[in-house]
């Protein structure tokens, strides 16, 4: 039986999404944050029926991708979960814009910790209110919060903390200690932590990855955590998330403005479900195969790239490539793209900090991932490359 | 062959979307604006090869859908737009609240004209910006707009206008000269005319509707315009929309913020593509069944509800009740569905110059359209209906 990443690339280069359409077939497309998987067979099916029912009006009734959202929660992660403090949106860049917009005013700083997502500091701009940067230190071992910095921002007069948990791009999981005493920061200035857990499900085994809203009472107090289905069962395209208030922020769900749920995508609700209720089979195999691929990933760099440090990430399909020793400049990207024809995400997009470094997405075939980290060595060594070298065969 | 709108009540009932999980079982559902229309055959099928190719990623190139609409709207209306004008956006709410944050500042004021789509009120006010109400004229046929009232308010400062054309929940189509007067006032106070054109593929075979775009110098000059496959074909709950300027408001498009690309629905972007390109048959053919389904509504009114007057809609599958003279009170639809169990959309969510109205959507099958007008008799002649009646057998 064919894994989740067993896709040839012929075929994966047939998709329309933006990883596949955004470079031309020359290239290996590594940026976008999109596995190249084969979609879970529940989720699979409620499409195809949904297709067939001609069900493609609003997001109806939100109760049932609420209550299975809230049951995986609590069989993955233990996290009680109560339906009623779950609300639907359409994926985690609205949600948190309109959280951002119930809690700030134009000019209101929002804590960022970079290298981070580099959509996040275009939310926070976007709702009027302004990035206050707090780096993550340690970022050669994945990174952690800067405890003392983010104290200092609240100090200061921050009342948001904007966090990745699992973080990206370094594939960090924050140790549940860190998250308490961010807890009990935000409790003790009265600020809120919107914690962005969309790769939460793909946290590899041992990870220790805790939901922040599982970690106490402050957290309870302070917290707010997105939630979506989007990166773990691949479903990015459809649009939906979901929104869950500890118990001291209900009020941000109910200042929540009604567009929101119209917003939803109905097919992003009802694959959201099926994922949730009845996908965990196939997550549990698709985890399996992303810790293969990083592996892989410690073992080719290894092996072509020497000079290419990457903390080992412990969760998710994305990795953080130092490539400083490189002596590519400050986007490497850029150079891998023009020399080697792969693509990877431009290091200096996730802030300063990500000068000399590239994000690599390894949730796809192992072959490809062979072929771009062989390709890249060749072209540091300056090895003249003619793409497509046998890529269409890499599948 | 069964026409579009040739669809078993039980088969409705098995949908998820909005329609058809607000109400209960024994409640006839009449109000959100979805269809119960059979999927074209061109969208049902790249929906099924989608899900096929596991292709649910972030939607990918917006080319292909550009110059889909493109080409649609040069057949359609001899509206030469070119591609390169036009921008994804996932529904016309957040493409119009886009544009409102470019083009107002917290306090400014925008005209709506109701009654109007209530989210009209909802997006302007989401935004920070005031509704400055120019209620149309001549409700009881339809309704024109107030162009002494749009000109005293761009005279007062006001310098967006939200337009609704086809007109919701009317149904009216503006009349190109209104619409010529209208672009020449917003020419002369340098405000800008979003023109909300989500129904008009819709439009009825005699309406004379013509985008507003395609109305001149002063139309290109003012004008933006929001586009959508969503309502014509069905497919609100896929996420994608098109914004196009005119020539002399490009800086709107430039002024966009990067999430909203991310945000349109893969699947929305693929189904709009082929119902633009491949869709058209199908959709002469959903107009034909609005049009008898509005001649069916106007035929039923008489005969069982003569207190009720409707102005025929020129466009869509939206129509507005009249229900002043039953004395049923500001609410009309808050009766209908707690005595007959039918719900319509509530006549004062449209403005004050909804007391006394409700709205009702003909996009269903006929029988189940003529069911809900014998209950609503029924109910206002003081027979007591307990519902179910015969309601599993309508379709």
């Amino acid at each position: 039986m064919p894994g989740p990443f067993d896709i040839p690339l012929a075929a994966l280069r047939q998709r329309t999404s933006a990883k596949w359409t955004t470079y031309g077939v020359d290239v290996l497309p590594l940026p976008v944050a999109e596995m190249d998987v084969r979609l879970a067979d529940p989720v699979a099916r409620v499409l195809h029926e949904a297709v067939d029912r001609s069900d493609t009006g609003y997001a109806g009734d939100p109760g049932p991708v609420r209550r299975a959202f809230a049951a995986f929660a609590d069989r993955r992660w233990g996290w009680p979960v109560s339906a009623e403090d779950v609300r639907t949106c359409p994926d985690v860049a609205a949600g948190v814009m309109a959280v951002l917009r119930v809690l700030t005013r134009p000019g209101d700083g929002v804590v960022v910790m970079p290298p981070v997502y580099p959509p996040f500091f275009a939310w926070v701009r976007t709702v009027g209110a302004t990035p206050v940067e707090v780096p993550l230190t340690g970022v050669d071992g994945g990174g952690r919060i800067d405890l003392a910095g983010v104290e200092r921002a609240l100090a200061a007069g921050t009342r948001v903390v904007l966090l990745c948990h699992p973080h990206n791009p370094t594939g960090a999981v924050h140790p549940a200690a860190d998250l308490v005493e961010l807890a009990a920061l935000a409790d003790r200035f009265g600020a809120t932590v919107l914690s962005d857990e969309i790769h939460a499900p793909l946290a590899h085994p041992g990870s220790g990855f805790r939901p922040f809203l599982t970690l106490g009472a402050a957290a309870e107090r302070t917290g707010v955590a997105f939630g979506s289905a989007s990166k773990a069962w691949n479903l990015a395209g459809l649009k939906c998330a979901l929104v869950t208030a500890g118990s001291g922020r209900r009020d941000v769900l109910e200042a929540l403005p009604p567009e929101l749920g119209w917003a939803v995508g109905q097919f992003g609700q009802l694959a959201a479900r099926a994922a949730f209720d009845e996908g965990e089979a196939w997550l549990d195999e698709v985890v399996a195969g992303l810790v293969r691929n990083a592996d892989l990933l410690g073992e080719l760099l290894l092996r072509h790239l020497p000079g290419v440090r990457s903390p080992r990430p412990a969760a998710g399909y994305l990795a953080w490539l130092d490539c400083r020793a490189l002596g590519l400049g400050d986007d490497p990207a850029q150079v891998f793209l023009d020399r080697a024809g792969v693509a990877l995400h431009h290091g200096p997009d996730f802030g300063a900090q990500g000068a000399g470094w590239a994000r690599i997405n390894v949730g796809c075939p192992p072959d490809l991932l062979t072929e771009a980290v062989r390709r890249m060595a060749a072209a540091v060594a300056g090895r003249s490359l003619t793409p497509p070298v046998g890529v269409d065969h890499a599948g």
